[in-house]
């Protein structure tokens, strides 16, 4: 089995973290392959970040051997892309929103989503709904770090304890990492909270496995079929 | 990794043909046990089965060593005793219905439900409401053969394949087996009909696998904190 | 007009206070008879409880002569069984938790519901839900009481209150009481809050009778129909 | 008991129709009082005479003597001014909309109302929407039959059940009447289709007198505080 | 272009403050003509009043010569009557309260309503619901003025400010003025709350030009066809 | 006034066509200013498009002065970008897609969409989702025709004809054309269907018009701050 898992931004040093991630979740006999986009935003906080990421990893993608991957994982947590991947690409392709979401409502009645500021949650609420596991999440609460300050462990999980408390008020009983950048943490902060979390790329690189180790392919009727040839200029 | 997989209803037969389902789905190096509850329906179709099923599971879980097993899976389609099963058990627990529209979502923009008597498809519906994952379900849609008349494959795929036509037509990219007893016919299906079909003992041990893997275990607080301490009489 | 009216749990004290209750709210000329189910818990806390209860609550009800009663009241706030007790029976099958809803419904734009511990609140939204009156609720919200430690009354009606106030303040304009075990305290806490306060029991035996009185039975088509011939086992 | 039914038009002859549903339909010792309101329209087809209507019925409400009867029925199907209704009286108010609804949703899992002229089908819906009973209707159908045309009994049985039966398509499993003047009607439809129909005249006489027998009353905190004090003028 | 411009209560002040700020809204060599319904409540403030208001301002509709108009706005925040006005008359119609709600849409991602008294909150909601853009809406919140009491500007704008900062807690980054006695505050509180501020009537006149202008005109087809000829009585 | 109209693909026929029908549907003295992406896929029919499309208009948008313009219409119809665009500019951002929706809930109770390939069905209705206009619309529907197959106006508006009537089935009262290379089609379509026809282009460039006349502009609170300073790459 081999994943290819994709940064959505062009900042090495995450696509590292994540792909650190990726392996320490994946099965025995599962390889990780950890790609960053040619171009794109350093780190995707927004709309404007998460299109011109969408383009970048879809242009990774279109570039890639399809045949010598089981599945692709995207790690952009709330990015857009997902859809267009699956057009694109026969193999199955996960998105770390969607992953994490799918596992948490299997542990708890309702769930709650962390993530850096909240300027993004709207944007990562509208990706559940079209994921189709927007009801039972209760809410995505920002901590007020950016992508890149979540470097400093220490803070990042003060300010994760706290935004996840507001989710418990809230009701919600499995707390959702909703930051790529924020793998690895997952076990400290369910230890500190006494809930299950959720990390996005774990989560996806199981489901990925998942997929594949089933024989299960992306629909090619309706919706994801593959794209019409035509002519498409991927940059000026 | 060891997982138990309970059948809802008391047809032994069904249990086998569950068990090997699950075997053929599970990854290397995971054992399935496959049990059958010592009391209730002989097939669940409606609710007043689900719910005589639904105590008999449980009652069958409370009996069970906890620590011999990684983790549970309900085979039984749209039946209840799902989140009893959570607050009893600490190890994660995996409905097949649930775990079908879990995966189904990934294939697909709009999946949909084939099962067996129309009776049963609005259980089936409240179960994936309950569960989060009715948003992208267009229909559950009966082949009008009782749990125990899935017998004859031909006849069987024939009736699949009619019913999975219907819910083409409203707008199905995935479609799903409503019932354990379908287990081992998706490639059929599949193949007949040119789009994923997700078959729940298939989907529910996988997602079972990886919860364990995880080392994720159902929320302890709110909803599926443990029974309270008190007398129940779980029969006459 | 008889009417049958089944405690969901096996604590026979509550079975007289619902009896006390369900009498106080019939018209004249109605019979209440009042069962407690043979086995199942002695209280109902939780999803563990609630289908142990709807399977012991089942089993009384295919033992009785179903040409004695007019109709049927289940006495659990927020239990499962209500959909198999109509398969199971011609006679209208009314709930208490539904039956408080409709009735609210009528009384105030907005309502809510008190009820006993928390982590039942998301088990009467989903029984809510099912019986299509969720859309006019405003939460339901515990009181940290057990269902067996209400028998204290000025600790009971001073957590209702507290617990009501809450609701209010999200806008709740009818309190619903949630639990059979609070029987008898609407008139109690309507008068210190100023809102209406329905209580299941009473609404639903004014219910039944209703759908008695008007010749309405529960539909045989589709959901409803009776239960197919089949080998069922009640107890180990 | 006395209750006060009001028809929404001015057709005296619709009236003495629901007079005489509303006396079948009540409990012995419940006096009917039947009233036409003095202005408005001569049948309630569309929003234009819905809101006309809606005025002339709260007309005829201020000018009762409130103390005078235990609750009021607004024998509108569809028809508006139910709110207000509830803002002008401290006795209950029950709309025949609402109430075929609720008493539909305890007989069958979907219902689905039949109607005179599909034009109001939409302030049908919104109606059932408002009293937040919307979620279990399978739709709203009309049979081209103006209210004014429901004389002839055999061709308005005749388009009731072709009506219906498109709503039993659609998984309807109780019918409800959808106008004042199909009142009398629903055994004869129930016994042609085999499900139970409920008449919403009937229906709300029942709700009236469950509500006004357990002391309940509209809430007078929020939407249906006594109106403000201030000059109203109800006529040219 | 011409534009109706109706007032929904009798207070002929409050008409000439809705005239003004329509003329202001409006483009150049768009006349306004703004009208005072003859009878209705001095201001409208709950249902009864609404229902009033609806029936007033429709005799007011019903009495004008279509021709001489290119297009009307309903100048009453949550009140009722808006489909009968497009039953009556072809010329489009636009209400202010889907109008404000409209524009808001594009102006941020949720947007929030501040009114007059709490009262009115639920009928806005509903009036929102019905023009299909509710599901933007984080809330509608009252300043606890009534209609009449907005004019002490300094008290309205410190209590519409006060009113919407609530709503920015809970998402809003747009807000609504929700009365038309409110016209003309919106840069006000815009300034001062670092937030767009829709008003109603600049917001219709604006959309009504757009809709006489582009040629479209009410549908005369389904829910919005012509009243149906029969005797309409409009007052005793 | 000056409005920029930016074409969603790099066909520059249909910029020419989309700009004809910005500059018949905008008021006098409203300048037209159409551009074409200097990149991206010369029509946008799927999710692979139309993130490819986003990222190119994006681009095109952060090269513009936004001083010289009052307002921007992004004239892809169910294309991705939208947001993205409102937190670059401060001046209003009006889809084609929402600014149609906008307008068809104006002048009926329920309107539908026609459009090109089955495929994008799902996208537009994500994107009329995330708009908050969706809940009018009873649907999607592809005429089979792609984006450039639109030139042979009589097969077109056959097509068109033939998907709306299907829409009317459902209850469309109002048809919105669902590609910006429609434009120009509506009136044709309005006269042989007896319903209003929107035309996106002439809605969002009458709707930028009113929000720039009122002087509204894009909230910058929240999901529309401006982007954070950082390093984007637009390209390999």
């Amino acid at each position: 089995m081999r994943i290819l898992v994709t940064n959505c931004n062009t900042t090495e040093r995450m696509t590292k973290e994540i792909e650190a991630g990726a392996r320490a979740a994946a099965s025995p006999g599962t390889e990780i392959v950890a790609m960053t986009p040619a171009w794109g935003p350093e780190s995707a906080e927004g709309w404007l970040d998460s299109f011109l990421s969408a383009a970048a990893v879809l242009d990774l993608l279109r570039g890639i051997d399809e045949n010598s991957f089981d599945a692709v994982v995207l790690a952009g947590f709330g990015e857009h892309g997902r859809e267009g991947a699956r057009e694109l690409l026969r193999i199955p392709v996960v998105d770390i929103t969607e992953a994490a979401a799918h596992l948490a409502c299997l542990l708890g009645r309702r769930y709650g989503v962390v993530t850096t500021l909240d300027r993004t949650s709207g944007m990562i609420e509208d990706s559940l709904h079209t994921a189709g596991v927007l009801p039972n999440c209760v809410g995505v609460v920002g901590t007020g770090l950016g992508v890149l300050e979540l470097g400093d462990e220490q803070r990042t999980a003060s300010a994760l304890v706290t935004a996840a408390r507001r989710l418990r008020d809230r009701g919600a009983e499995v707390v959702v990492l909703g930051c790529a950048g924020m793998t690895g943490m997952d076990r400290r902060i369910s230890t500190e909270l006494g809930v299950p979390v959720v990390d996005g790329v774990a989560a996806a690189v199981r489901l990925a496995e998942t997929l594949a180790g089933l024989s299960l392919r992306t629909s090619q009727i309706g919706s994801y079929a593959p794209p019409l040839p035509k002519t498409r200029r991927w940059h000026r």
